[in-house]
């Protein structure tokens, strides 16, 4: 909570759930990354919140933007970055989006299997393309799934094929996984990337740079480590796999670069009991899964929630949204503890949602209107 | 799908994904209701299907509106709704939206609580209200949570607060789970209502309404019984539990009204493997979880997807959709069998996607647009 969000929702007077952002969080936690890993560039991962005020402000500080699409390639643009500063790192792509790309001056792009490089290559003569490979995720709060990436051993044939398809096989990129708590994290994938520059360089191909994702945490109801730490660790990494030869790098910070600058203020619009005997309250706020929320799916995201009546005894509470959907629950498996006085009307803070949360919302589930943000 | 359906896709020139609904079948789903418990009133629930076609058809013909939100009754009112014929639904509900609903003629409200009936009482004096209650869902293929309704033991105190802050204590409501198999399943719950009954009968309160709630299934993989089975099924379970003093009856269907009317049509954006040996190909297609198909959350809903390569050999596919989030997988744990012929580009079309899915899609998640939809 910063004071200049404090005292905007002193004075709101609007009704409804919102999040506000405060900028120059989002401005310092650039200058964290870019001091932290100085031979590295940023590529603001833009689905972590799209506003035109948060790229707007990245573009003037000199971040590269990371794109899931061609409407995010065109905001980016929009705020101001050139094309040479915007990669399409979805590895999901429409070859006729990838073709709005290219047009649109764009030259860097994601892929990881050889039917992606195909469409590339038609659609984007001669652009750089980095291959994603699988990582475990060991250590990270969200750990991915197998979506996006190829094991290591087809990366070197994927990017073989981009070669003979006349694209510049430019690199790999990995992702250590969501909310990555261990600043370690990065080294064995590292020594996979070295594995593949390695044998790429056997066949003939140069590659060049490290895409070494996102995953840098934001803080919730723990600490996490400065972002200090990981670019020591990151670099120790580097120079343990790639010797005097270190590639270029790049990073895809989206949590870790807005996460902690937002705050949605919510109301408690009921609580109630069961069973006369119940020994668990049920706290429903203004806002849940459908309205922004959705990173509590499975519970996976706790985030650290303040009341007015913080410092009076707590009990147990199931965590629900205000939707005529049972799945609308937002902690349930583990109670979270709210204050024994907090009392429907109140209001509530949901601290660490300037990240995953606007663009998430439902258009209009049951009615209620997306998100209100406020990008201060 | 119907000839109307596949005539509106052959013409159909827009890039995306779309759902397109058959109003004529919605029209043969209400008439179905109507026939099948003809001394009960349909409460069609907005929320899975708010289109103002959709409404509009179903006030035409008589129905009633069960609503979450003020922005629910409005469309309903909109569409020709008296407020005579509208439930407020949700037993979560702010104050002030109970009062704006009361201004607009609403008379009928739910409630599960103490604190949700001294809401009502001081913003709707006088109005009716049904306490839900909470029913184990056994049978349903997605049992609700504990989020909606209390123990039976405590409705009947709910329901004396109520008659004595001077509201009309209505009745009772519970819900069976959604895609609820079991035509019997209403007997238990009635069972308890009847017991309700009773029990407000000796404190001098005389209840007036069942309100059966939703759980009609729509047809997915599996065939479904016939809404005349539940229909019988559920008198047969009204006369063992009410005599010859069958009170007033209502339901709410919302996916049994509307899902088997909406086919979703889609693109293959990608088919690709996660190494040389894998045995399962992955199939991403340009819509996904967050895109409107937020049902297949933990795999609960399995659509039916038909492929213009149908009776071509078929082999286990992962199902995913076009975002950079992880999370954006469709089926995983027991993969899709799909045909070995699938290309990229492919048009699928994803049967019985006329209930939740407009609403639920995320407002710009990674850049792309909610899910477009057409009624016909």
């Amino acid at each position: 909570m910063t004071e200049r969000i404090r005292e905007f929702l002193r004075n709101r007077r609007e009704d409804g759930p919102c999040l506000v952002v405060d900028l120059d969080v989002v401005r310092d936690n650039y200058l964290d990354f870019a001091r932290a890993l100085p031979d590295t560039r940023v590529f603001y991962a833009v689905k972590a919140n799209p506003s035109p005020e948060v790229l707007k402000l990245l573009a003037g500080l000199g971040s590269c933007f990371d794109t899931a699409s061609v409407a995010e390639i065109e905001m980016a643009m929009a705020a101001g970055a050139t094309p040479d500063r915007i990669s399409f790192g979805n590895t999901i792509k429409k070859e006729r989006d990838i073709a709005r790309a290219f047009a649109l001056g764009v030259r860097l792009y994601a892929v990881d299997c050889a039917d992606e490089v195909e469409k590339v290559a038609r659609a984007a003569p001669g652009a750089k393309v980095f291959c994603r490979i699988l990582c475990d995720g060991a250590g990270a709060e969200w750990p991915l799934s197998r979506k996006f990436g190829c094991e290591p051993s087809l990366a070197v044939d994927v990017l073989e094929h981009a070669h003979r398809l006349g694209l510049e096989a430019y690199g790999v990129s990995f992702h250590v996984g969501s909310q990555q708590g261990n600043t370690e994290a990065w080294d064995q994938a590292l020594g996979s990337a070295a594995g593949i520059f390695r044998e790429c360089a056997e066949r003939g191909i140069n590659l060049s740079m490290v895409n070494l994702g996102g995953g840098f945490p934001t803080r919730y109801l723990r600490d996490v480590p400065t972002v200090e730490a990981y670019g020591s660790s990151i670099f120790q990494a580097l120079c343990r796999h790639f010797g005097n030869a270190i590639p270029e790098t790049i990073i895809e910070p989206g949590r870790g670069m807005v996460g902690n600058a937002g705050i949605i203020e919510a109301e408690v619009v009921l609580i109630s009991k069961k069973s006369a005997s119940d020994e668990v309250r049920w706290v429903y706020l203004d806002i849940g899964k459908f309205g922004g929320l959705a990173e509590t799916m499975d519970e996976a995201i706790r985030y650290p929630i303040r009341t007015p009546r913080d410092g009076d005894a707590v009990e147990p509470c199931v965590l629900a949204g205000p939707t005529c959907d049972s799945a609308d629950v937002l902690y349930e498996k583990v109670p979270y503890p709210l204050p024994v006085s907090l009392s429907i009307g109140d209001k509530v803070l949901i601290e660490g949602t300037g990240a995953y949360t606007t663009t998430y919302s439902a258009v209009a589930f049951n009615g209620f209107p997306p998100l209100k943000a406020y990008h201060i």
